[in-house]
């Protein structure tokens, strides 16, 4: 009696019709679902216990497009958040073929040979067209894929670049709750993404090549002067006279730039990933760039500046997504823009109307 | 009786109480209020007609904030549009001290003098800041506010940059309206307003000088990529020299850009504002840039983009004031940025708390 009462109250929570319980195959079909479905709770506990399985299904959950997995996903977040924040972010662009994947897993063997813990995800809203550039493969990073103190997460493609972000963002707190205290993010240098990953980021690294032009035609304008470093990699072989003139060069080069807020003047550092050489040197780098900022208050006060803009840019994207998927704006919106392009009213006007109308 | 009749029927139109009416000094007093208010259709009439009082007036009720104002503006703007643009309209920025004011009085005469209608207009959000730093002082183009075939009007200041540039491109009508065929609008390199201007006007043109590190410290990034040409003014005297070398460094960098869409490449060209030469070429550089995007039709076609723009832009900053400006909002926001600041929520977590509010 008392067995068939502890069922039923399963039953009722799992879904399942009485008359599938009257058999054993039933009450094994529930055990096998309460192992697929984990409860927030569940996962929360084993991203904590630094649960790997658990870490991955959450954040399967948080990008996740369904609306039933978007309550649990809040839930996973607020639960999360005492146990996030402490650890070092750490940005890393450059153009195809300066050798990311490469330098992110000398630089992670690196970091877990010394002791720390690394998770590495990347955004790149673009994947869905170039069909998954970065991380994509996740045999680009096989040795790092082994190691138990590194985590390995392709970014969710074929998403708005919004929707990407505050993803990864939330993402970084998972890992930060799992124990990782080295959070990777990387991203292709030729789209709007660095903006975005330099706002969730504590430190920006650039990877730069020497030769080919490079020095100047390559400087997305904006992203050199987003860098808290550049490296200058592949400087091996008959490349390192060349990339230390391009050190020479970009160092000359940051120097122009309006010092940063936290008065921190950039670094340059020539590194070959394939070599193993510069990695160690990359490291201190960041390492300096932490204690100077962590000592005068910009470390914390930076990352609060960040929430914030996260927080006014979410809120914009919204008012303007909503206001666009409005079905009466939608429909009047053609018929403005052609009255407008037809000088047949202001542009101001036409704002306004539809404005009205929603 | 009749008399008495046409004036009460005014007073209701005017507001006078009937015991004003009752003597002759009341009734000059209206008299007067009418002089002094013309009505949308007189003020249009008087545009068309090319009375620059007229044009003044209209210009001021467009740049009023009263509420009173702002039906009276539309009514203006929506009569206007049919007789506007027809003109070239002409961005113009560059440093303080480069010598604006002087190069575009030089170029406004030039114009007048081949039969050119000239307008002269400003934007300069931070004039209230800095005390109007351009066309404040208007004897600064004495020579050009005296001509009759020329309009020089100072910026609206002490406004949102939104609302400068709503404003500014209302006045580009309005003076197109009025037959001015030479637009020029002014604007100081030093802040977003370039962006706002780039994107009402046709040609877009950087003043620089040679010399003093200007080639590179004060480049701003961006705004050499938005000129469609460059001209090194102050090139006189011994400045001859080094304006020749800082041209074909210009020409040089400007290659590097990728092309423009309408395939024009930025053209360089030295002159001296004060010693007027190099006015002619500039303007038949103008010219050349005219004829090519007319004949393949981008001309146009730019100008309808533009308008898009500002529709898109118009309602995009709408959107996010009627949304700050919400009191529940107001208040709200204060204690979610709190929040977010001390890590008790996430910054997307307290966006969609604040846009449920709304």
């Amino acid at each position: 009696m008392n067995k068939k009462k502890h069922t039923s109250a399963l039953s009722e929570k799992e879904g399942v019709s009485i008359s599938e319980i009257t058999n054993k195959n039933a009450i094994a079909n529930i055990r096998s679902k309460r192992r697929k479905e984990w409860s927030a709770d569940q996962l929360v506990n084993g991203i904590i216990n630094r649960d790997k399985v658990a870490l991955s299904k959450a954040i399967t959950i948080i990008e996740s497009k369904s609306i039933k997995h978007a309550k649990k996903a809040a839930q996973i977040i607020q639960k999360c958040l005492p146990h996030a924040n402490q650890s070092i972010r750490i940005g890393i662009t450059g153009v195809p073929g300066v050798g990311k994947s490469t330098f992110i897993e000398s630089l992670g063997k690196y970091l877990t040979s010394i002791g720390k813990r690394v998770a590495v995800l990347a955004v790149d809203p673009s994947s869905s067209l170039s069909g998954g550039s970065i991380l994509g493969d996740k045999t680009r990073m096989e040795e790092l894929v082994k190691d138990d103190h590194a985590f390995i997460r392709p970014s969710a493609s074929g998403e708005s670049l919004g929707g990407v972000a505050r993803k990864t963002r939330e993402t970084i707190m998972l890992c930060e709750a799992g124990g990782y205290d080295t959070i990777i993010v990387e991203t292709v240098g030729v789209g709007q993404s660095e903006t975005a990953v330099h706002s969730m980021v504590d430190f920006f690294l650039l990877l730069k090549l020497a030769g080919a032009g490079d020095e100047l035609q390559g400087i997305k304008r904006g992203i050199m002067e987003m860098a808290d470093a550049i490296v200058i990699n592949k400087a091996d072989g008959d490349n390192i006279k060349p990339a230390r003139r391009a050190k020479t060069e970009f160092t000359r080069a940051l120097h122009l730039y309006p010092p940063k807020q936290n008065n921190w003047i950039p670094k340059v550092t020539i590194a070959s990933a394939l070599k193993n050489s510069g990695i160690k040197e990359s490291w201190e780098l960041i390492e300096s760039y932490v204690k100077t900022c962590k000592e005068n208050n910009y470390f914390d006060q930076h990352r609060i500046e960040q929430n914030k803009y996260w927080l006014i840019q979410t809120i914009d994207e919204q008012l303007k997504n909503r206001f666009y998927e409005h079905p009466e704006v939608k429909d009047a919106l053609k018929k403005q823009i052609k009255a407008v392009s037809n000088n047949e009213i202001t542009p101001f006007e036409a704002a306004y109307y539809l404005l009205e109308l929603y």
